[in-house]
């Protein structure tokens, strides 16, 4: 019996990847006499997972990144002018008004009296604090989580923090890596839905075998419709 | 009666402003041939404050500021050499090793089993968890808060959580500005430890006149001393 689910925000309730997308597209332009095409975006990754240890996930991260990028491809020719241009990049994702999903806003509505909602993100206090003050769901939760990594540790620990036990809790999510794994491997059952993007480094590879134990929905709004026909199951399958 | 102890953590369990000001000294070094002397720091504290909604508080956005700044000062002449000096400036920060304040392990082991303790702590959750870990301080605490900002509203909202009554609460840390007023003016009592340096948006102006109902300690380690004179003092209080 499901009595509680958690939201990942970026990319499940509110677009996210696409900004991170339309800027590496603006870089990529920038730096187009240095790079030609699309090695640039190979060179940016190598780079920010070199630094993900020390920066962690976020904008001012991405953002440092990627001036490093543009110092090593142009071998410290690239000019202020341009170094510029990228904190500014930077700033418009910061300030990139907080686009919903479709169906977030009414799904979170129908679901909010049957159970206990918390949104579980992953990233930058003070960003997703932001992004949640402007996407206006903050009320139809009554918990708020944010995490600086999603893993089987720090699920667990949420859960025990809030006394929820795990055969309860139900994640959905864009990740398969962040929101249905961990979450399936100590017990607790995961919705994924997918997002037309995703942030490599997210990505889950093919040769890693996926466990079966979690549905997939195409949009966010099939929720509350497969969380009814989960209970049924549920009820059916209780003895007597 | 005092039940639970909150505990910030830069700059009153661990060093922090020094960090920051031993960063300054380089920043203004690498800068001197297009500003002389101090005028450095007034400009990239403008840059700073102007930022701040942005950014929120945090190494990263620190570095951003300090680019910014380089870039506005040298009028776009600074070289991406310089750039990169400043990024390993950050980065040298970020994993600068954590070194406590005098006094803070023992106090905290003797306070433990009497008091529950709070870590809340603000700034970058990536950063705060870092250094939290890296301290070897997370297991004296039964509670680990970190916060984009530490205001009434927060405090409020933090005590309220974990069901302690504001009458019962302590705040321990150096700013008065983020840890002794917000915690006065909801009702809980508060301990001033100041540091050597403060930043200067964390300065409450003489103008201002302080509230009288808090206590300042020169050291950390003279905290359980002060707790027993508080109790007894309670005690002898209390009618009959």
């Amino acid at each position: 019996m499901i009595t509680t689910i958690g939201f990942d925000g970026d990319d499940t309730l509110w677009h996210n990847e696409s900004i991170f997308s339309m800027t590496q597209d603006k870089f990529r332009q920038l730096l187009l006499r240095y790079v030609p095409g699309l090695e640039i975006d190979k060179i940016l990754y190598i780079t920010e997972l070199r630094n993900l240890k020390l920066f962690g996930y976020g904008i001012k991260g991405f953002t440092l990144s990627m001036i490093e990028t543009a110092i090593e491809v142009s071998q410290g020719r690239v000019g202020a002018t341009d170094i510029q241009r990228i904190i500014d990049f930077g700033k418009a994702m910061l300030e990139h008004p907080v686009e919903l999903i479709e169906g977030a806003a009414p799904t979170l509505d129908r679901l909010r009296g049957t159970y206990q909602l918390i949104l579980i993100t992953k990233g930058d206090l003070f960003d997703q604090e932001s992004k949640l003050a402007r996407s206006g769901l903050a009320d139809g939760f009554s918990k708020i989580e944010i995490l600086s990594e999603k893993d089987e540790r720090t699920y667990r620990h949420l859960l025990d923090r809030h006394g929820v036990p795990v055969e309860n809790f139900l994640m959905v999510g864009n990740s398969l890596k962040s929101d249905v794994l961990p979450v399936l491997s100590i017990g607790g059952q995961a919705v994924h839905v997918p997002y037309p993007v995703t942030w490599i480094h997210e990505e889950v590879h093919e040769r890693r075998r996926l466990p079966s134990g979690y549905r997939t929905l195409s949009r966010l709004a099939e929720l509350p419709g497969l969380l009814e026909e989960l209970d049924t199951h549920a009820v059916a399958a209780e003895p007597g």
